[in-house]
Parts: structure tokens; C-alpha cells; sequence
């Protein structure tokens, strides 16, 4: 298995043990992991600290330079925030683990040139099936529904 | 003066006191400021944290009937991640101070039926013209250039 999809859901199983959604994130730049985060909606009671959003706060302040020789591993497709993120910061490629369970904006990085890898993973479908069947609520608030 | 793009002004100028970018936003239901927020990229060393951004978190966690009832103020046309996160949560309308220092995603948020209305506030623009040619390396780093 991918070692950063992998790092990706430990963020993803991390916040479902702190009781939060489980999606995670981690940003790669030649080779190394700058920046990881999953959901903190529960935890922090926050509104935009998806998984993404996390791993890009974490990451801190890079220059541009950086941001465009990354990848981004997240567990779950991005919704219209972090894709919003992913193309301001110039983000090339996103490697997606699933979007059965939700369909971010795909269509938008596509067109915007982004390079998207869906790896339709087992694991990360079944963390998401198994949140969503135990918190819909939660799960409609994070995606604004 | 609409007391929403003043208080969005505010934040932005409170930014600018602090060392900051001077962009700022309020988040506005039925006629109460419910989040308001300015740039934090200098203060707290966030990525993440565009003056619509920081608004969003200050209003914390709302239920979507909220957010499809509201209005976001900002002192400057949105960006990518700003943009995502009002198609996030649906926000139907955003009054936006200026446009003519950046523009962003505009296009792709009239696309998707938010409406938009530019005040070209003289205000707006020169906070973000001085700022622009003092610090210009800074907002560059803050747009992802």
C-alpha cells in the first residue's frame, strides 16, 4: 500500500478515535510528508478544518514553489472548500481514496488542469459507510446539507 | 455607509494594525453579523486563514438553513478556497468591496447562482493598493504566487 495514502487514513482513523469524521490528509513534497490533518469539525468546532484544510494549516507557510511540485493524498474527494484550496495553492495532483461515498468537485480541478488519481479504496469507503450510517447529521453538516 | 461592508472594513483594518493583510469579512443572517474574521496568514501563520475563512470559523458550526439564508460580506473579491467554501455551504449572496486589485472566482460563483454585487469601495481598494506596494512579496505568498 501507498505509504502516504496509508498516512492519509491514520489521520482519517485518529479522528474518528477522537470522535470526529474520519477523513485525513497528508501533503507530499519530493518524497516527504509537509503537512497532515483530518477533520476537526467534532473536535474543534470548526467550520473549515476539513482534512485538507488541516493538512495545509499544518503544513504552514509555504512558498509557491512548493505548493507546485506537491501531491495531495486525501481519503475521501474534495468538496468545493478544498478544491477552492488545491487551486489556489497551485496543488498539480490529487491522489483521491474514494468518491463513491461523496463526489467532491472533480469535474472543476479536471478542468483547471489538476491531475486527480482515484484509488477507490476499500478501507476508505468503509470508514466513510460505516460514519455516515452512524451520523448522517454530522455527515450532512460537514458536507453543508 | 452599508454597516456590513463598514464592519468588514474594520476587520480588515484591525488586520492591517496587527502586522497583517488587510482583508476582512462578515457573515451576515437576517440583518445580525453572525461571523466576522480578517486575514491571519502574518498573526497566526495560517494558510488557511482568508479573511472569509477566519469569518466562517468565527461563526462556527451553523446549520445549513442558516447558511442558505445569509450574506458574506468581504473587502475583497474572493479566491479559490474562499469561493469553495461559500459553494460549500451554499451561501446565496456575497457583497464584495472591490475587484479591481484581484479578481476571483466570480465567475464560477455566478456560474453556480450566488449572487454577487462589487461596490468598487474607494476604502476597499486603497487598503489593498498600499498594502500591495509595501508588501508585495507577502501578497503574493497569500494569492499562491
Amino acid at each position: 500500500m501507498d505509504p502516504f495514502m496509508q498516512a492519509a487514513i491514520e489521520e482519517a482513523r485518529l479522528g474518528l478515535a477522537e470522535g470526529g469524521i474520519p477523513i485525513g490528509s497528508v501533503i507530499v513534497h519530493k518524497g516527504r510528508i509537509i503537512g497532515r490533518g483530518h477533520n476537526r469539525r467534532v473536535q474543534e468546532g470548526s467550520a473549515i478544518k476539513h482534512g485538507e484544510m488541516d493538512a495545509f494549516e499544518n503544513a504552514g507557510r509555504q512558498p509557491a514553489s512548493v505548493y507546485r511540485e506537491a501531491v495531495l493524498y486525501t481519503t475521501l474527494s474534495p468538496c468545493a472548500m478544498c478544491s477552492g484550496a488545491i487551486l489556489l495553492y497551485g496543488i498539480p495532483k490529487v491522489v483521491i481514496g474514494e468518491n463513491r461515498t461523496f463526489l467532491g468537485e472533480e469535474a472543476l480541478l479536471r478542468s483547471r488542469g489538476v491531475e486527480l488519481e482515484v484509488r477507490d479504496d476499500a478501507e476508505c469507503v468503509r470508514l466513510m459507510e460505516d460514519f455516515i450510517a452512524a451520523r448522517p447529521e454530522l455527515w450532512n453538516e460537514d458536507i453543508g446539507e
